[in-house]
């Protein structure tokens, strides 16, 4: 018979890590955005492409063109790695307990480029990483893509979109 | 025991907001199309990335760059309504009936973007706002994605995909 | 009782159209990957963006832009092709075996355009063309989308990912 679980591993590994996942986006009226950033059915969890934010839930800046002035490389992957933790911020609130994702399955990454900016993969590797690091390569391995688009909403740098698997069982 | 279905709840709301689903695309020889439009597996079924339509099948202008005087805002969101009208096109033929569709999960939307125009989110709310006016929110939510890409087929100013679940036991 | 399998009828396939599978990636030092090239779990695998490979696993040129000087519409479809090859390369080292792709699901190709180049699809027919060559209508048929990107990783002409059901009883 399990223990009762009392803590959350990944959430352990993100104060260690003293990493803050932020509140929900905050925008003004004027910003339109999508109809739902997580879409669950039975154990699996679809995630619509997400943005860096700032932990208050604003969204965090630089924003433009990666590899141009706006926005360095460097930038580009904390983007992405902030990008991570919105899409975690979004997974808590639904599923309660991080933990409750088994398996990451597809992340799709969208690097808002200057033009001839062609390490994408770099940048996506902010998210990969982080993903890997909290989750551990059996359950947090993913295939993914890396694509250079020519805008992104808002301007933000990075947008992440992914599929996760989850246990219905544990909530 | 269920009660016989006698007819088609989403088409009966397509009527009562005056819509009509698009025939099959219509091409020249010259025009290169994808293979399938839909792929059914399971309960399961992929869809292709979808253009504007108009009601005879041919592809419904105008075309070109969204956020240059070619296609406005307000054009290329009523194109993104369109590339939905022709995706229940779809799912009409593959599936009979559009109440088969149990639960809408992911939304791809690629805007075909002049340099610099980020309202793709308003763009794509065309069509998640006209799914979920159509199905409801329990059905109808769906994660989504909302890029500016630089080219699209033909120019078409929206292209969309979508994944969504299906009952196999209606059929 | 089902004979026992000997042989592998999409490689008797390849073999007969005097197609080779490439050998993984092979990269400098200098250059990211992504952190796995596929990710089964249960009878779904998701398949990251391949590129065109040489068979010894180098990364297969023209590097550039379809629609210019770089990558003409011909070399681009070839590239496609190769990508093809790479994503078949990776299922045989993860599945051990062609045959137990059972159902081909979804493609999205990713072209790494000039400005103004629309023939997007016709580039990612190459992709689908080789699929329905070598599994058939059944198992090859697929949805799909056929981008034009503003970059993409190492200047790589075309990019393609895919979800395909494999069979877990074979292996």
């Amino acid at each position: 018979m399990p223990a009762k679980k009392n803590q959350s591993m990944i959430e352990d590994k993100l104060r260690a890590l003293n990493l803050t996942l932020p509140e929900p986006i905050t925008s003004s009226p004027d910003m339109k955005m999508p109809p739902s950033w997580i879409r669950v059915r039975g154990n699996r969890a679809f995630i619509s492409g997400h943005g860096p934010q700032n932990p208050d839930g604003s969204i965090a800046g630089p924003l433009g063109k990666v590899g141009s002035d706006d926005v360095t490389l460097e930038q580009a992957c904390q983007a992405a790695r902030l990008a991570t933790l919105s899409i975690l911020g979004t997974l808590k609130r639904e599923l309660g307990d991080l933990d409750r994702v088994i398996a990451w399955l597809m992340v799709s990454g969208f690097v808002n480029v200057a033009p001839g900016f062609t390490q994408t993969t770099a940048v996506i590797n902010g998210c990969s990483e982080l993903i890997l690091e909290l989750y551990g390569q059996e359950v947090g391995q993913h295939a993914r893509t890396a694509m250079g688009v020519a805008t992104t909403p808002f301007g933000l740098p990075v947008i992440i979109a992914a599929e996760v698997e989850i246990d219905n069982n544990s909530s």
